[in-house]
């Protein structure tokens, strides 16, 4: 993978609902550059869908939609036995919800990102993948979709003519195969900050990760997933985003600058 | 009020859910202009909407969106005390959504049509007229506000600029100072086929409906709403529909021809 | 097997849902002793509870909580990725709603047999197999548990001490190894009402069913599931209801007469 | 009024939902006397509810049922125009739902308070007091009934038979006619904690609450309503419960021991 000269850093936002708040958004929006905005079905409601977008337009931040899975009380986390269809109907509505919450502020959406156990179905099942990109490619082909860097969602982007942006992890290790290792193994996460950044700035500037198994693999990063909730969520974004600046890194939404 | 040389004859549709079917969608369609689809708050679902906007596309009748409360279980059809932010937001994010599923489909949407208890507080009270009227106009100030005929709400559209259609009911009668009958009142409804036709004709051709007190009212019909469930549903739609273009009115959606 | 003298016919009711109508419950009662009502999870409303449970009362039908997945545009029929403790909480919570419900009816709850995907996972996964029997066990250990014929579910409520009740399909053909054909199977289903009434007397009478490949497996048959919508739902019920009578079996709710 | 040996403190709880936390519900259970859990409708999922349950057995909490209306999104504070069976239905479910959480936890129900909105519109609805207290009696006969002193919903327990429980509350403020000061008054709410305490303090020894007219009013005041959230909650609920300790006040739930 050829090196990038800029990278996104994305974040899940606007997944508090009705009386209840999850997440620094505020305090973190400084520190990203597109924020992927929950659109009702797994968190998010319409108030909540407004402030975000507000808040995001304020700090220029793009704008993503955040579909998920129809389980609120699941958070979208727990797999779902849905079709493809299911999978294409629930993200047009979830998508054009969320455009519609974005075009009464004033501005515009940028790219889509499924949320938990959708986005994890679809980066290795490729009917739903290809299910979601569709409905992205129906409503708004401008968007941009992201999804797991080297996945069958970014994949099934790619095929039919959409803009992607592929994810990595700061925070996870990947196997000598170029996915992610599985939370339950033991060396799934990567807790040292300084190490986290140090592979997110290798992944920028070798177009490599250095995998469990000593060995390198390719991969192309987009776009870095930040999170939202927990207690160093803040810090670490302060901390990467220095970093990333440090290195004169230009940071930007979307796709990377010289990504093929 | 002029005469009109048109009318929109409009229906709820979409108000199935899941597992479950309700109204008589594609026996209606074809005798009518204008539908009105539910977008997942009181009724419908993503794959009702899709299936409800591909039938509409096909019959070559108007798409709108027609959002209720946030209660499923009721229909939308108890009043809730909401702010007319809340108006507002679930106004966008509905109609958000039923233009995503469109668009989807190759179509776009032609107007906005609260459901039930929403139409009806928004009949009466200013705010929240306002606040559904704000909603349409930020999203998509195309649309065509349908409401209650000479109510807060198309008062509400017509402030902001949007085009509005006055609807009329075919089987309720009207008080002398033109709004509708009770339902709770005895003779809140016209059982009488011929009855209800003969007063959708007048109000096309004089502009006026007979009252309860016996004198006339001056009342603008831009679009008369038939019932999309119950026995005599469909029978009824028939016949207004062959008066109608026996008379020669011509049907077509939206606000009547020569309106204001 | 045993020869049986009794045999249970039980339906799923209580399935609709606000405005909503499905299934030909007050039709069917008449016909069956027991009666499985869902519980708001996937079907089924306060006031449909209600108005389910004062019916089977009327008709002196055993009523059984039908707990489904939280899944409502789903019908819960989406198998999801819940956890055995999710499944245990969620049979607690919806066994206690219609055992209140009952209550307030004058009535007592028989029987809990889950619904669609959870009785599905809950036939083949010991652990929310596990799960659901506890639940029962700790709630209202006096019930009886329904649960496919040998599968998990029924093993669980065995084990911890609960009564159970095997439930036999009519209309469904089985394997050599005594589980259903799986519906994608050409010859998954009975139609010929004949032949599937005579498969249930045989499982009464000999204690056998005849599989697809031409052998007879041991089969216990508590309990006969009849589907509660459906255009022949109503005439299947009443024929398989006048050849049980015919041959001298006892229709009663519950485990059968002489089972072990 | 009489004066009052005892009083008891509860508190709402149990207003989590799925990946939300609401509440300071471990901190606050050991000042408290009787906790009223959500049962799903407004806060509350069958997992939170078993949590709840299980840490107010620990801290020996009387538990009783606080059912909201179906209102997620609403947090159960926004009036909804249900009708009297409605609110009977909704009571049944979810008092049964909690019930049998309690009962699998080892321990039983106390009590019940209506939550929010349905709190307030069965203070002054008779006929929605009048439902929830039948479908309390019809289900637990056994319970009390919470509700605001000298309500309709008080009013309507008393008359049915059920044992009741008169809430006042600290931080209020009360008109000369014995209610509460509406929330948008000026003098509504006090912020003193020191003021609040004497005015519990004067309730229990006094019967009487001084009104914001300068006279006082007889109250019965058996138990007081402490807020689970906000900054100033945990130390609050520390100072009434020591000060009501030095005051020689028997803190327990349930009617204070010498009402009438």
């Amino acid at each position: 993978m050829p090196k990038t000269h800029s990278v996104d850093l994305n974040c899940d936002m606007g997944e508090s609902f009705g009386a209840w708040t999850l997440g620094h958004d505020a305090a973190l929006l400084p520190f990203i550059t597109s924020a992927n905005i929950a659109c009702g079905f797994h968190a998010g409601d319409p108030a909540v869908m407004k402030a975000t977008v507000r808040a995001a337009l304020r700090h220029n931040v793009a704008i993503g939609a955040h579909p998920g899975l129809p389980d609120l009380v699941g958070f979208g986390r727990r797999n779902m036995d849905i079709s493809a269809e299911e999978a294409f109907d629930m993200t047009v509505y979830q998508l054009g919800a969320l455009a519609a919450v974005t075009r009464a502020e004033g501005g515009q959406l940028h790219h889509l990102k499924p949320h938990g156990a959708l986005y994890n179905m679809a980066a290795t099942n490729a009917a739903l993948a290809e299910a979601i990109a569709e409905a992205v490619y129906k409503v708004q082909p401008e968007l941009t979709l992201y999804g797991l860097a080297g996945s069958e969602l970014t994949k099934a982007g790619e095929k039919i003519g959409l803009r992607t942006a592929h994810e990595v992890f700061a925070d996870r290790t990947y196997q000598a195969n170029g996915t992610l290792t599985q939370r339950r193994q033991p060396d799934a996460l990567i807790t040292n900050a300084e190490v986290a950044i140090a592979q997110v700035l290798r992944m920028m500037q070798a177009g490599q990760v250095r995998t469990r198994q000593g060995t390198d693999v390719a991969i192309r990063a987009d776009t870095v997933c930040l999170h939202g909730d927990g207690a160093h969520a803040l810090e670490f974004a302060q901390r990467l985003h220095a970093a990333l600046r440090q290195a004169g890194v230009l940071l930007q939404a979307g796709p990377a600058a010289n990504a093929q």
